[in-house]
């Protein structure tokens, strides 16, 4: 899915300091194994000696931070951080995380990843109840939340305790308090989390990407319903009730979380891969070599190839230096705008038959444009599309930034139109179970509603 | 004054529009009127259909604003706008104004100017039922009070009745609904805050050069205790209790508030003439020429030229081009970094002896410097400091940063010493009582707590 | 004039430093008291160790150098800057100076104020000899011309003294070669260039202002026609041979130079102040206040007040935050520009008949609006407007930036038109012949062309 | 080679149009194209009517470029572009091109890629002649030759004919007038330079990629010592002396070139392809995968698999987010750096053997590092590094920016010592006529000078 059609609503990451390292320098590099999941705000806070430092815009990390920024945050003990995307109309300034307050013991910081379900019924419950709220972030609500609980509560663990019951919905999120810092993890375990050491020090993080890059060692997932606690005295558990059943998105194996992460102790480059090795025996194809699409394509183009027996080949090149900054090209010339992203290799491909891999067709619009691009520029003599996703027929109300339902290309067209459409000589998608026997290992279930409309939380 | 000691802790302005006007532009040219009052943040927020469009940031209108912003801006019936000053650790992101909030209506915005002095308590008040804060501004400690009785009250008018009962300091602000505009001032009217129409528009601003500034006629002050509702309807009035006397603060006619504004139906330059007159009975001197120190001096030195017969004359004459972003120099030459802000006019002073007005002396470090430029670089003679304002003792709790009472030169050395250290051959102050006259006509009392150490309100 | 429509175009600055003083903050510091010359761009280069460093760009001085640039500039012996004006087709990144350039001695650095009026042919010649040009400066012409004429000369001086015998028009400039700095003044003497010392380095500026910042002692003026020749064992000067008159241009003193700046030895406050007096001899008016217009009309103000009688008094004051990044309104609300820059003081002139001094008018337009807002806004009675500088009837081919012949008002209209349309009650210019006695004292002749037609170089 | 330490030095490109196309909107994304060859400047240059317009900076494509920029070069027929890179020593705002310059003719400008072994008798006969230069660039040097040329020339390709006689080195330039477009090669052929059509418009760039992106149809190479002219009436050669043989250089093929691009016909993807399969010849292993460092040692990584019939597997993954603008780490965590632009996947390499194929070994500290990531983070068992180049023992004088001698790996250390500190468990490069041999069907010979020393022009 070279041109992104769906987005991940944010990364978060933390660490608790026990050592000589800087926790901001810490947290500046471990952003970028969490820009992927958003990349439209990025924020550093940190704890020194009771006071709370922030330092938080819109725009990517590289963007938002220079060595200025940095310096401001250097010292402390522990801190947060986080990557944002918004959908359009919440992309403002007052929704970049994370969130820092002032409550009855001092200060505290947020930094949310997923979707409340129940946001709305919460939001008008405090406002009838005289609140205000200053965004329009699922954070401030549970902000507001463990402040009022906090009151009553012995401890912040047991404010966390008790807010969460009245969450409906899917979250990873830390809390950072002068003493503590909190992880949890919704019952149904939809959002990734992990935890790791880096010496003496603790670190969370949406993934273990990040972890790597921290050069922290990777502990374990932080559990659904688990609410862990760290503080100088090092790191307990709390578990709290599990859902019936849990739902791990699939389609962060499918395609949003890093290919270099693990989640519930699974590869997620093996996942895809698998996903091409299953691909090949439920759709098999002739053809003279296998392509992914970069990068997403990559690990299940290799697992196609593996399966079948045809040598996988790069016949496609991505243009590093195009950015966000990249200026759209006018009517007259915008055939050639992707081009500029994405290029064929005509020497590799020219008359040749190809089975070309990609993680999901979602919208359709590109898919179409690179077969096209395929034949008349590169030369290809036939192009075999093979998904490693199954159609997306259903929206994400679980924080994932999909197209309304009427513009999912699965709901607009029947295969064979969608065939005709992109152009391709034939068109096939792994199944959903297919897909799902993909993280091999994973002690966890899945949610697969965007492919099978079963939400297993309303 | 010329380099600042004493800083005004925000402008306020407002425009319900009734007009083709965009509300937007008309508030960023009214900016530049209350620019003076707060040159660290400012910030616009639009209501557009019931909606709040807010665009704000650390730094000056012109840094703040440029097209593209004010394009986000435009449209929409009703607008508040803020420039703010903030002490170096509440310089920060989230203190800028205006503040939106969502509560039980819907959204709504505030602009304050002023300190309330039990802001401690009612955040302590919030945090123990379990309120959390985001900023260390007054302006969120009294949109949570709103956002409180809002429940409660009929309409945000009542609400803002009973939220004042609560507030004990000083005040001027505006509050924006998608419904109604509501000014309101504290009992003591300590903070200017005037009330102008622009055509069919009503416009709100702390001084009226902001008024001129938008092409509005002057209304009037709205008035100590006063609540000025505007809707779709007109402008109506609600007196609150007011207390035993009112007392507003002389430093606005001393130095704070803009020369072209009027505060009270007086005109402020009339009074800073006034108080030059004064002087000139008060502490009369033999000289060749009166001179004021440019911009804040100017016009008592005016005064005092009148009264004395000694004609006045330009000495000293304004760099327009040294800015914000002028690079401080290196030791090595940082004598000559006066020179780059004032010069003397050599040919004008040159052996003559020069009676040099100033609006007042707070540390003493400016006019040590000036007087010292005026006798080496300049050639002066003799020169008679005389300063319109008396000596301060006294740091401001109302909202003015004044330095701490031991920076205050007149607490560090006796009147001798003083006219020692800045090297001039006299000085004088004029008297309190003197200073108290000089706003011919006015109606209102006065603070001059900095002055003589007598707090209206405690 | 208080919103320009003449135009400076280029200061210079130049420093030899036998001192601890590092010439990049000297002249840094200096630059602002040349900024006045020329707001489209600035530069310094630096000579370290036969190497020049330069740092240039379109902007203001506080634009272009921050702490980064100026840090790249530290160290070195010597220097030049230079401020810029240009005409909008010439505003060009080519054209900002110094100009830097590599010859057959090394490296060399040129700063140049003035304008070739044989510039074409000069270009032409080099042209058909085969030379390139890089940009449309006359800095550049001067260069080539040296460039060549240091082949066959002993020394730069030489060439200097060569290359000058070539040049018809009018010149100031500096130029840097890593063992000598030299000023050169054309023998007309119309652009102003000054020395002086710091401590043991030599300065040389446009104006004596940038001098007074610096720190420096003021020496004297360059002569028409002379060359100066600075280097590590001192001053010396060349006299090469002069024109049969001088022609320093009176408009440096009606309104181009800095009012604290001395042109062959008279103070420019001085002459305009005179002018002011003889106004009021020439063209008296009953009135109760004498107003100059800030900033250019203030000194010829207090000469009026003075010669006449009339008490002076502000009534008009200028917004200080107004820069150049100011957005310029809509149509609607057009009219509510003029009072951003200028806003007047009702309570002095409410009723009052004034005497408005102004330093010119060229186009008429701002003229207009000041009457008009001083009637309308401020309550004035009559206005007697009276200007220091005749009728401008001629463009300058100079090197001022003035309008074409056609735009000139006093070109459009008669006098009684012009009066009308300013709508002020009586209107006088200055006499030619009392202009030119302003500057008592001056030796040299003037050049008055814009007022008289009579060219003195073609 | 992840962290470059070998350099190109420009890319050109250039169009004359004869469509509705606008050349400055085609030339910004063609500059896409050739950004690899030069991430320190980048510029446009149009000629519309006559003049020349042009928009150059230091800094990359997308940051030289924004909306505003690219409007002011819309309109015209034609246009150049240029890349640059530069030493540290001349990276300077005047040597950023295209280089505009008036000369007899009007207005020209030049795009050059190339280096001048004579450049400095060259400027020494400029300079003893009289004439200056502006920069340290040879643009500046083949444009005095050009204007002097012109003179007594009857074409603006009769100078260039004339002109390229005196020019000692490796170039591929162009040359706009307001007439003519001019495309030149050197008589080795060293740089790259290729034609193409763009319907009726011709379109020159240094490589094809850049036509692709342009929508381009590919004609051929310009051929070595080949002057192409193009103007309204078509495109016409002129078939100048050539070398006694030609020398394009192999490092383009190695490294420099982007892998979509053909050069004399020859796909470089392809070369390096053939690479891997020579080295799997030359160098066999015994491993579980083949693994490429992304992204240059890709495509021999493809080729090593297929003939050693080894399967390809992705183990290293890239961070696409880590730009020029990351902030470098502090000591303490420096080790940490490297993980940040690539990552291993572990999953795919634990406790494997594998072959790691990359594209060249200059200063070895990223191999190093890559060595231990794998091993470390990745737990790979055995790596077996296969290198698709020699080992560089010479600097390139030709454009290429390469190591010092003394800081090539190769030359500090023995083979064995290499190994030990790279820490693979085998090393092996490919050989020099195995090199040669990979542009399969090229007809031009090669310059290997960096790898064997034997310079074809001194």
């Amino acid at each position: 899915m070279e041109s992104k059609s769906v987005y991940d609503e944010c990364g978060v990451l933390g660490i608790w300091g026990n050592d000589r390292y800087d926790p901001a320098e810490s947290l500046y590099y471990g952003l970028y194994g969490i820009q992927h999941r958003g990349q439209q705000s990025a924020g550093i806070v940190i704890s020194d000696c009771g006071k709370m430092i922030c330092q938080k815009e819109l725009g990517l990390v590289s963007e938002v931070f220079d060595e200025v920024r940095l310096k401001h945050l250097s010292g402390g003990q522990a801190g947060l951080a986080h990557t944002g995307y918004n959908r359009a109309e919440d992309n403002l300034r007052e929704n970049v995380q994370p969130l820092v307050l002032r409550y009855t013991k001092g200060q505290m910081a947020i930094s949310y990843n997923g979707c409340l379900l129940n946001a709305g019924e919460l939001r008008n419950e405090f406002e009838q109840n005289g609140y205000m709220l200053q965004s329009t972030s699922d954070a401030e609500i549970v902000a507001t939340l463990l402040s009022r609980a906090r009151v009553s509560c012995h401890s912040i663990e047991e404010a966390v305790s008790q807010v969460i019951k009245k969450l409906k919905g899917t979250y990873s999120f830390l809390v950072l308090t002068p003493h503590k810092l909190i992880a949890v993890r919704d019952p149904y375990g939809m959002k990734p989390l992990c935890m790791g050491k880096l010496n003496d020090s603790y670190v969370f993080a949406s993934e273990t990407a990040a972890l790597n890059i921290m050069g922290a060692q990777i502990l374990r997932d932080v559990r659904p319903g688990e609410i862990v606690v760290v503080n100088n005295s090092g790191m307990s558990s709390i578990n709290t009730k599990t859902a019936e059943t849990t739902a791990m998105c699939i389609f962060e194996f499918v395609y949003l979380a890093r290919t270099d992460s693990f989640i519930d102790g699974v590869s997620v480059y093996d996942a895809r891969y698998e996903a091409g090795r299953i691909l090949a025996q439920e759709a098999p194809a002739k053809a003279d070599y296998v392509v992914g699409v970069p990068d997403s394509g990559l690990a299940a183009a290799f697992g196609f190839a593996e399966q079948s027996g045809i040598p996988i080949a790069e016949g496609l090149v991505k243009n590093r230096y195009v950015g966000r900054t990249f200026i759209q090209p006018s009517q007259s010339i915008r055939e050639m705008a992707v081009n500029l992203k994405l290029n064929p290799l005509r020497s590799r491909i020219e008359g040749k038959s190809i089975v070309l891999v990609d993680d999901s067709i979602v919208r359709g619009t590109t898919s179409r444009r690179i077969v096209q691009m395929l034949k008349e520029v590169g030369g290809a003599k036939e192009i075999h599309m093979r998904i490693s996703s199954p159609p997306v027929h259903y929206p994400c109300p679980y924080g994932i930034d999909t197209p309304d339902k009427d513009l999912l290309i699965a709901n607009q067209m029947s295969f064979e139109e969608i065939q005709e459409l992109i152009g391709a000589d034939s068109l096939s998608f792994i199944s959903e179970d297919g897909l799902l026997r993909t993280p091999v290992g994973a002690k966890c279930n899945f949610c697969a509603a965007c492919f099978n409309g079963n939400y297993p939380l309303q």
